[in-house]
């Protein structure tokens, strides 16, 4: 049975208006399936920024300037189709050392020395994989156009359904330290990749939370992922909201870790998107979920309902890494915008 | 744009007949928003048990002669709301020896010596946290109220419908030990929270599960765990039911291991519930499921179904955790009462 | 509440057309209750294959000459009920030798000497557990007859719906090397079981990947998993389809470790078949998925959808076991069953 030739697009009618503009350096044939031509494109600039405890720390950006860890998030519309241009601007000699660590390095000699942009979830081809074995990576000085598919839910002749490509996915470098990119992620090179349906609600802030080697958040451990309860200031690791606001997680893990991912006063179901459709959904409610290497999830949550302004914790519930130190906050405000009022005290009665 | 005001509360009418008796010690403005005022009460007494192998065991009770680990099992129904007194008659000695403890301790020496209770799931106020952070604990000699609301689903303006709070939950201590209870949780601080719809199943029974650290199951190993199969005693890791009994498991992770929760005999739908309301469910069924730190997940079962009266392992299937001890069973009684009648021979022919 | 007697097995007719011939050798009484007599039968022999590294291999097969790890996989259909004849071809020797392995064994030495096969997910009495506790092993020498049931979903009284046993599984040795089957586990006794409603979908093609021990994809590491991506040659390890093919994997992990499953290119519902059959299913789609010691699933594919040919990694996303060989590849050739036609050049700009 051969079933590809007869995919329908279904849904794709859902994409209405999308402006399907020439992007330049790609041309029909090099596009999955269903993307005749990207319809809109971006530069990602891989740097190298301040070492941390004297290793290298690499980050994406969409100019070299903001280049960051956690990278930009990337959001598309199930429908679309992307293409991403991106600037190689380590050094060999950083791409080395990393290759020649202990810890996070041990690639083969014989490979050659680059970044690259792999991608969960979505759609591309072999020359867009990112990898060694598809020869798609980025050498020292160079560039490089990957192409993503948000591919919709598709028929299948059987009456079935191919699952589309919306969901909470994240992207990291591939090739860095070894042919797995252990040390391209293990020194900043990941993000998230949201792909939405037109129907998902629209988060009024997002926040990335990349659970990573040596029990980080983001990279970063407690009190460096701290904000200060007072005065909190919103960082790639202090997460502030109003109380009200529809916030969406972006979740994702790496390094060689399992952890579990817990959030204090909030919880969500255990879906796409974290929340129903129908009163009568069996799905699970979760505030705690287990998050192995490359896993990815995210929800929405109203920020503080029920519950109210507050400092909620966010932390690993693995106790040696939440004791080590990998716990920030989710900062509730009042509506006022300003941090946590004073507590209740008659809960006491001691 | 602000959701949180415009919140509706269109599933608190399925809770006609909760009777809003106004709780001792809790005032309007110290609930969840939901919640006016508890609608019942009750007091958790947290006592020192007997040591084992020289090692503090403590337990939450409803009185402090039935305190155990797991503690009580607390069951809500969505849109109860609960106010827990908690009062603390563990040492100080004895919370200074888990705090120094190398293994779960380490908390800092500037905190306060106490116990808490912290809850997954449901809706509380900071002032019901649990944490230093949020300066809720219960210092040595002294109690403290705790207010949980079982929020239900909420239609939020945007279509979408907020999850609620039914679930397997757990509660557990946040500050024996270290600030996250690592202490408090490894020497017996822990229970499961059951919060239930109108329309689901009602167990005949049910069995609290916790996979807790050095491969234990309730902080027990078999033989330890095991009930004698010819004439079993139920116990809190002995589980004993009847064939055709709806059964239900409470199943919680904590410490810093992973698991695999594997029941011989039955299985379930990977869902709030382990049961289906409709044949087209697509929900995988599973018998046997990865546990976290502080995942939970619970189902019900109808004992023996199909397969009869017999000893029926439960265990970890990581191999080194069973094979140490990390295993026990489900003895399904006959209709009678009796343990499993003999086994058939004829099956062999060697 | 008594519910067992009340059971109905309102989907049995689903079977229409499946003859009850009896089985030689299992009679009325011995079967799982739904199962009059088992309508189906097999030998399965336990072999001994040739050793790696000085260990033990030991493979289930249909006939003694093709047994291998995996084992064959075995499919049922709802409502199917199926008597395996084991046969015990393994030595005293080499099932004494892995009891007294120290990485693998550690069983009683009371505890007589066999092989036995436990099954997930579906149904079956205490004499067909296939353990010591439930006296189901096969002697050295022996044979033994072991009846599973595919029990459908079941109405239950109350109107909730039991979940039936549809699902991707495995079945497995419980007691070489240790009351657990570490050792027979570890040495290749585990293959597939998948049981199908009559609406799932029929794949082209079943591939049957086992995470195990040591990093090992189905006890083999890279470059050993390896197919020559100019001309792939199909083998247990070693993944090949055609574009457009329906093709479905049977994932399942054994062991002691926990694994991420990745495959590039590609993903699936995360349900019970990985399709959908309505647009408006909420279910979160997955392209990495966390794997802990027995957790089994499955999901179909479109090989090469919206992607084309190629060579998509499937590896492990734990860093450390994907930089130690835990790799290896799906293989998408093209219509004509040609391996990857040669890239197109032109994204690179540089």
């Amino acid at each position: 049975m051969r079933i590809h030739r007869l995919l329908v697009s279904a849904f794709a009618v859902a994409l209405a208006g999308v402006t399907l503009t020439p992007i330049v350096g790609v041309t029909r044939g090099e596009t999955p399936e269903g993307c005749l031509l990207p319809n809109r494109a971006m530069t990602m600039y891989v740097e190298e920024l301040p070492r941390v405890d004297g290793k290298p720390r690499l980050g994406y950006g969409l100019t070299p300037d903001s280049a960051s860890y956690p990278g930009p998030t990337i959001e598309m519309l199930e429908g679309e189709c992307l293409a991403i241009t991106v600037v190689n601007d380590v050094s060999a000699e950083t791409l080395l050392e990393l290759r020649n660590d202990p810890v996070v390095g041990g690639g083969d000699a014989d490979d050659p020395l680059g970044v690259s942009l792999h991608t969960h979830g979505v759609k591309y081809l072999p020359s867009s994989d990112g990898t060694f074995e598809n020869d798609s990576i980025v050498p020292v000085g160079g560039s490089r156009t990957y192409v993503w598919y948000a591919q919709p839910r598709v028929r299948l002749p059987n009456g079935l359904i191919g699952p589309g490509t919306a969901g909470y996915w994240w992207y990291h470098d591939h090739v860095v330290g070894t042919a797995h990119g252990t040390g391209g992620t293990a020194s900043g090179l990941f993000g998230a990749l949201i792909v939405r349906r037109p129907e998902d609600p629209k988060p009024d802030k997002t926040f990335v939370v990349g659970f990573g080697p040596d029990a980080t958040i983001n990279l970063r451990k407690y009190p460096a992922t701290d904000c200060d309860p007072e005065q909190p200031i919103p960082s790639n690791s202090c997460y502030v909201a109003t109380e009200g606001e529809l916030v969406e997680f972006a979740v994702m893990g790496f390094g060689n870790d399992f952890h579990t991912f817990h959030l204090h006063g909030h919880n969500w179901a255990n879906n796409r998107t974290g929340l129903l459709r129908t009163t009568l959904d069996p799905v699970d409610v979760v505030d705690n979920r287990t998050l192995g290497p490359a896993d990815s999830f995210g929800f929405s949550i109203v920020a503080g309902a029920s519950v109210g302004p507050g400092d909620w914790m966010l932390h690993c519930h693995v106790q040696l890494h939440s004791d080590s130190g990998m716990t920030t906050f989710l900062h509730v405000l009042d509506e006022d915008g300003d941090p946590l009022a004073p507590m209740p005290v008659p809960l006491h009665d001691h």
